[in-house]
């Protein structure tokens, strides 16, 4: 059992404040696109983070990837800098970017894309709410 | 971030009626087969709807595909004509056909297939009970 | 750790069809408070039922009550008669009562006390869908 | 079955921001006291809020209290006011109170309390997150 | 808003090995009692643990108790203690007392009485599995 | 709706005790790699298994597969080996292989293919947590 190919998934979340909106609509057009969602005071969500990574098991230690590691990478670069924040004023990925849920998972990816070897394929998993979530890359 | 293709998942439910049994097989067929999913006075679950929407993100918006737009969609071709209701009975795309985890997932997949853009793919994944679910297509 | 008061809890669940109906109400009555509850094809749910036994734990097993066995009595007495059935038109404690959550639970309470030891006290927890739920007795 | 007295629990669910602030403490204080939770930028959460209510059964509907008309209740007096909402900024109950999961639920219980009939008991179960919840009154 | 009495929820989690043997009772009886559950070379469980504290509110702050103290507190006394162990022979409470899910939550109640201030009640809810769960004291 | 590919999934679970270790490596490599997952005492968890079948719809009986044959198949191979087991002294196959999740949904691929009829393809996904979990093959 060495040169299987495996995925395996670890799931983390953090409480972020964010409102839905795009500099270059008007106030009108906002409010048309996004309804109650670009309420200029703000709103919040506990995001449910999962991190899909995929690649050769290693045999010697039975694992994929070590998850305590892998944890303390998402802890590190997204929970410390995502967590009790307000995304669109405190995470400077959103300074100009609207922060939809899609929007975050591209940042995530980007973000911990960066920071794990080439060798594991990774997948964002996203849930802004327990009804609506999304996904990336596809 | 223009170009890229993500997945949108939006969770609904509808609470409905059923029993499994198939017109061309005899009773005592029926009955070997389906178990007690064949009581003729019917069961019933709680079904759990997620439709995943993959496609092209947009980048004024921010957005795959507008959550709202999708759900009242949602709301509109599958709930209001599957929610308590008996799908044996009351629901006419089962007049002939047997109301399975499976078939309820292709039959939800073609009514919906039919008012979503082309440009996005669809996919259903229905849940009768917690422990048992499918997904179309693959 | 002898004379200790504890309550235990044991989930099972069962899959039903039901309608709302009294016969002692008009049919435009019934429409009228039972609404979509009312389709006379019967819906649906999972029920999720929760039992909870309250008494002094046994100093010798260090349970309350054999979780085996109050597993084995709820499949026998509720779960065999009430899984994968149309509670009004199966269930003969319902052929002249109305299946809402609530009656649902006092019958099953009926039921399991005249079953289980006086010297424990019990309670049902229904939960009809995942957003209602009843509890009986308060 | 007419006489007995019974609970039933209805969820629904806000998204909203705040921001955890006493006025009355110094800028130095309330980062002590409530340290991420004070970022002046608000941060935020989807609340699970759940309605417990406790009264006798109505023998001709076997209804405690029909849920629809409950949800409803619930909808226009919290959820319009809360949901996608600034708790801090946006909602007047707390514009001198601080918007902790414990004074949320107390504000909600002061709220329902006078729209539904004083017959029944009331209690307010109010999930911040999935591992931090309040019960008021107790 | 000040003396008004609240309950307040932490769930917290451990993962540990057990079995269930009363050193009183003799080979068979103890396979007799307690089954599978007596395995000689264990079996294992994710608990979630519950921490139940009601008391009187604290205007000053809104909080019942600091989470993050009560949070703190129970990872020290409790998780640091029981997670990735073996009851029966890494936690000294357990040296000559049956590890049964009654019993854990006794002595989780007992270690936190002493770290908690009197003015709050405290309840243990100590869910073994999804469907088996107790409650402490009652 | 005859030749149609639709995927069926499957949970189950099993309660077992494990601990991370590899005979080829020191005391203190297996220490520094798998951390309290080597505890000699072993640790343990509720695995929650769901088997995912793939395959050609059946338009006779509206199924893919029996679900309560699959069922069966799984409790017999998997839960009745597995459950309420010491996964590295009483499952033969991890006698030379270290049990973390990725190699035991390995070995669970491995027994249920030999069981499963060729014509499905099988995946298995394995939860050792509610924040951990794996999926085999890719």
């Amino acid at each position: 059992m060495g040169n299987d190919r495996i995925s395996v998934y670890r799931k983390e979340h953090f409480n972020a404040a964010h409102r839905l909106n795009n500099a270059m609509l008007s106030v009108e057009e906002n409010k048309a696109v996004f309804g109650k969602c670009n309420n200029e005071n703000f709103h919040g969500h506990n995001y449910e983070l999962i991190i899909k990574v995929t690649g050769i098991l290693d045999p010697l230690t039975g694992y994929l990837i070590d998850m305590k590691i892998l944890s303390d990478i998402i802890k590190e670069e997204i929970i410390e800098r995502f967590d009790h924040k307000n995304l669109n004023l405190d995470v400077i990925e959103f300074k100009d970017l609207n922060p939809t849920a899609e929007n975050i998972a591209i940042v995530i990816h980007k973000i911990l894309r960066a920071k794990i070897e080439t060798k594991y394929e990774l997948k964002i998993i996203l849930y802004e709410t327990e009804r609506n979530y999304v996904e990336y890359p596809v």
